[in-house]
């Protein structure tokens, strides 16, 4: 395994990969061309495509455990990646609607309704949701290149169930309409969270997806239901860890680096960890987290990328 | 073959069976209340259910064919029937938003984001159709009973991927940018249009969805590629068909009967097959594409249900 300092070098070639894959997804589809062009606009914002680099690291992890090329494992995982950035970027062009938390700026750029309209964003995310699910399953996947290693139907109707329930009312969406109560835009009052409810909310909206990410990963790349299982407790810490850090940078951070208003979701009255526990617990308890991902995955022999990503997660200032 | 009598016996009969599955669908999951509510709200509404209906009378067709029993087709294809009938009220859901058309009364309702508000109807929306997926691709699906037949993996997958491409930004959620554009709600000034956009529209709009509908169900019966073909262009002239009957209706029908204001879409200056061709040719043409779609089945032998149904759907008042 190269040393840590290489991980920035190791997650900037995936992201060349999943972004080759996101182009050759987006320019495929014959879409009618201001919805191609709000949905490209959603996806190609600069970002750091943390989850399809979860996927793709998940799935060479396995993959070569079980002695496949390191080639043979991205290319059966990339129809996974780019699902799950399509499902990301479209749950934050919801999000951002008036309706949900009336975001105007998105990584330092114009929300997507902003650029494109009310109408064309909901439409813009109605179409990658479900154009990410054709990406997984059809076959030969429009995100590969011709002739590229398929993964048995079988394991993608697997990817196909895990991603659809982590992404549904029972997982992200749900996570959405929890966090729309909270702030009292789900019915009449708000219903302010507890450090439990905040979790939950949390493990949902968030976790839930990243979860996903690296289990389709290891599912497509032909992981026994062991290893997938390991790989899915190494991401429910990972995604909790990564919540909290995302909190205390919203205490801490400048705002250009996160690329949102400082400070929004504490005014906003959002619930926070750093608002229930203080600053320094929450660092605590993220690299809490970080320590159960790390021992989930070395207990199967599993550690490397994706034990360098979860210790990453902890530094980052962005 | 029952004689045409019975037709709605046996349509009532299919609807028990999907209403069933979906009850168990939309009960089974951990939704957070309000959301489910708002789900079961808009799944739950008194509607034809013209495109499970199909799936199921697709699969009986196509399964009994093969050998079959009833029973055994239709289990086969109760997931795709709940998932198409989903993704079918997650598009009327986002359809009456403000943003889009704006209606306040659906089938004689309150539209959904007039009962629950905007940001718990978007919601309601995105986890019908993400869930939809996951009713079509887990095994067991929770459209059906514990222990009843599964389709392949291979099929599961293949529908998945057809029902998405129907879904996606190249069929209904391209359909409707189009349809936005038209009355220039997506971009500056409206983009009218001819009689063969208006066509195109139709067919991505409304028609890719009701394709999807009868092909997915010939999919998980075991139709062969020829047979689930000619499924396809049945459904694709029945969808056109039915789309120029509701653009009739829309001028001829009294609003109680169709559940929407009738003259609505004129009056939105939306455009409309008897706008452009006229009352009595908008008549024909609907003719003509049902006889197109009778014949697709009987080249194959596959006349029976699916023959009657297209007949009824020239009859319809409502």
């Amino acid at each position: 395994m190269p040393p840590q300092a290489n991980l920035d070098e190791y997650l900037a070639r995936l992201c060349g990969a999943i972004d080759a894959a996101l182009d050759r997804v987006l320019r495929a589809a014959a879409t009618p061309a201001p919805l191609g062009e709000a949905m490209r606009y959603a996806v190609m914002a600069p970002g750091k495509r943390l989850r399809p680099c979860l996927t793709l690291a998940a799935a060479e992890t396995v993959g070569v455990s079980l002695g496949a090329s390191v080639e043979t494992a991205i290319a059966l995982a990339l129809p996974a990646a780019c699902a799950v950035e399509m499902i990301h970027s479209y749950s934050l062009v919801h999000d951002d609607l008036p309706a949900m938390d009336n975001d105007d700026m998105r990584r330092g750029r114009p929300t997507t309704h902003r650029a494109f309209g009310e109408g064309l964003a909901i439409l813009a995310g109605d179409g990658l949701l479900t154009d990410a699910f054709r990406v997984l399953a059809l076959s030969p996947s429009p995100a590969v290149e011709v002739g590229a290693p398929r993964a048995t139907a079988e394991r993608v109707a697997h990817a196909v169930a895990v991603l659809a329930e982590a992404a549904g009312s029972t997982g992200m969406v749900g996570g959405q309409a929890i966090d729309l109560a909270s702030v009292g835009r789900a019915g009449p009052g708000a219903s302010p969270l507890d450090g439990a409810a905040l979790e939950d909310m949390h493990l949902r909206k968030t976790g839930a997806l990243i979860r996903a990410a690296a289990t389709t990963g290891a599912i497509l790349a032909g992981g026994s239901d062991e290893v997938i299982l390991a790989i899915d407790t190494y991401a429910r810490d990972l995604g909790l860890a990564f919540q909290i850090v995302d909190d205390v940078l919203d205490v801490e951070g400048a705002s250009p680096a996160i690329g949102k208003t400082a400070g929004k979701d504490a005014a906003a009255g959002k619930p926070t960890f750093p608002a229930l526990y203080g600053l320094e617990t929450s660092k605590q308890m993220a690299t809490a987290c970080i320590d159960r991902a790390r021992t989930a995955l070395e207990r199967h022999g599993l550690g490397g990328r994706l034990s360098q990503i979860a210790e990453w997660s902890l530094g980052r200032t962005r």
